[in-house]
């Protein structure tokens, strides 16, 4: 099959062999034990393996979204699901889904701190010039910055400074979040609100473009996050025997009001 | 590729050529138009192109189940997907998934009519021993008969009668039909029930193994009935600018009450 | 619950009652086998009954795409799901996923058409005028118009004269039409390409813009029309007993070495 | 609203406050980063916290099935759906669907083990008794043992022996997993075949059975385990540039001739 072309396939995740499964190259039956999922799940995606400090990085990642309960569309899509179709893929299925504009997407984060870090690499500039600039350009444009502000925390936000010294800490820190830190104080600045936190979904998405993760995979990661509690729910709700969850009547306001079929369709030409 | 192999196809439903698609071996181009939507439904799944009657059966089969608005849970997993994905495809995904065991399947009632039909084809008995031989049995066993009953109509399901005066009149009635009716003749007698009605399902489901189509194509064909009230369920969803639906905590009973971490942390071993 | 929050819900689709189901404000009892699939697709996404005109058009749309066979990303998805998970629903979620960018996606051109109409519309300006404007806009921003050239129609493409006959015979012809020919006419004479045509995806999408859907709507519809053959090919699958599709390892490039785990460890400090 | 309704809901899964999030009763804040994210799945799964040992068992169960890239066809089925849906989440959605009856199921094993453990215990018989009534019962009825024998390996299955040697190490053995074992033996005797292995599925999920996971969740659990190789195949996929993933002609065989549709539409009565 030539190159390129939809039935020719090229990969360098993994390859199977009759005496083991290789991962990235490295004997699967080595792997497992050694070193622990979160290492492997970075190797898996970003085809290395990681240092020590970029494993415990990573498990903190795969723990920094989890579950939002009953609060999040997901969780409400995949038990409406098993509700009528009692199938735990089914209902992973549907959560899966339930992730992009408006939630569980560091992916757009992430996009911005990429692009723009990207552009001031190949700019020339001051780091601290360019962000001004940068930040003028999108106030200009009434364009918002993703992973500024916070509904409770002012001034600092702690979750986010907790991540930075662990990401300091486990020598995963970098230009590319130190980028991110410049264009929040070029806005805190231009804006005169010195309040306005770096939140933690703005600091986590920096620390994983540092690491290397594309937009993509950010999302794939947050999905990753959240699938212990979106098989726990599942489970829950198998185990609850309700059957055919629905909106009660008491919630829905029906727009439409009673009509006449055979008038109408009279009127349309169709007797 | 040897036949049968994970990567061999074979397929007798369309095929592509330079200059055409040949859908079940007819040309595209002369089919659309000629002939509508639900007969080419009926090619497409059954392999032959159906006569007008069983065209115009066919229509009724796929404008048999609609839309049950937000009493449907596979409608609130639509829902919900597209207030935080808000991706058509998405919604319509998740959406497909929840039919199942508890909703949108005539899939069980039809397997029910097939195998038991099949069984006393091969039997020689005449229909009614075999199917007063099969009620006791199941009664014996405590198994249910899909199809029959209905919370409000008794002795006639006005829906089932309609179904089956088109069925007659139409040309696609047959023994299926008559040996699932001599079942549910059975039944009514051997429960001395005769207001038990057979319902419109299980008149589908009777119709549909008379028209040759399997249990699992009769649960594609009970989604693809329910397609146009979800296209227009998550376009209204789309334009009512609700984000993250969610359950409100007025309708939710949280079990679990707060835990002390670091207790528990020392109890198991951790520290 | 107040309106316009996330468990507050408004819906014109549908609606239950004890006796009936209302859909869009008529009883499904008196619309089924009164007027076929395609007037009740219409009704239930526009919310109003069509003519028989629009009706027939609409069932022309729903038989627009059909299948495309193995040809198509979607039909090998759902092939492969239910090749480990043999189960219909898993098989059609899986395919209608495979509906965006790149394949399925009337969506763009609807949404192409649908903009730049409702701009030229509250322009004043002269259709002429404003699709030559927009022309020369497109081209200095190198943009392409969707839904104009094909690989083997030129000057022609018999398919769109065929369905704008029909548009017209229907009576669902109008000034949307009419603007996307008049970009298309002007795309012709900046470019100095006669031999460009409007395609069939082109002028299906500006029909649909005429007849009042949304491009999500579009995108719903395409995938309506591709159900029969998802559903004849998850049945073929099912029925064929081949298990666990895989990519054969002579179509496969594998790109990572095999390497030596013990080495790696100890030289990123985990030993 | 009233308990056990379609729109009452019960969890003990998560809970949300203004300050904090509470995960099985757990602050959040405190939970991340003190313990590691296989506590806190099987926290959130299982309800209570793990022992260290339990933790460290769950982080090899998470690790135990990964990928098998392109031999799996969850990962076709994923990578053709981005192919022309270029979204991350449309991927995943696709590719969890790709569990079931044929792949990825200790579903099945698991609720093998934990029936007959469950009927064993309250059957006051011995161990070994019980096994051989059971193992002669399944013979009878020609019916397969789950998670005995493998392709290569003959006596003993390394892969199980380290699984075991973990189990004991970790404090997580038990009398589930011995009476699993107690089958296998029987099983070797009554057919004489001391070489059946008992493989590396079925101690995986004797040992999840004897960690209180239920068969679904277990399904969930491979699921999980497989996310990383998914979102590294749908990145790797989207970086390569290629669309719409098809079956060459090469590999296709049609089944169906070209037919003649005006004689046949006469045939039948259309004309």
């Amino acid at each position: 099959m030539p190159k390129g072309t939809p039935s020719h396939w090229v990969t360098g995740v993994s390859e199977i062999s009759e005496s083991d499964i290789f991962i990235r190259g490295y004997a699967m039956n080595e792997l497992v034990g050694t070193v622990p999922f979160s290492a492997i799940t970075y190797l898996l995606i970003r085809g290395e393996l990681p240092t020590p400090g970029q494993a415990r990085m990573m498990d903190v990642i795969l723990s920094s979204i989890l579950d939002y309960g009953l609060q999040k569309s997901g969780t409400v899509a995949a038990r409406a699901v098993v509700s009528v179709n009692p199938v735990m893929t089914a209902g992973l299925g549907a959560a899966v889904l339930a992730a992009g504009e408006y939630a569980l997407s560091p992916e757009d984060t992430g996009r911005f701190i990429a692009e723009t870090f990207a552009k001031w690499q190949a700019s020339g500039k001051s780091k601290e010039e360019a962000a001004t600039a940068l930040v003028s350009e999108l106030r200009a444009a009434k364009k918002r910055v993703p992973g500024f502000g916070h509904q409770v925390f002012r001034y600092v936000d702690p979750r986010s400074q907790r991540l930075k010294a662990l990401a300091k800490e486990q020598g995963v820190w970098g230009e590319a979040i130190e980028w991110y830190e410049a264009v929040h104080k070029a806005f805190q600045d231009a804006t005169n609100k010195p309040e306005l936190v770096l939140n933690d979904v703005g600091m986590l998405a920096a620390i994983m473009v540092q690491m290397g993760f594309t937009p993509q995979e950010m999302c794939g990661l947050a999905l990753l996050s959240t699938m212990p509690g979106l098989i726990a729910h599942v489970s829950e709700e198998l185990q609850s025997g309700v059957r055919n969850r629905l909106i009660p009547d008491s919630h829905v306001e029906y727009e439409t009001p009673r009509r006449d079929l055979a008038g109408e369709l009279t009127k349309l030409g169709w007797r």
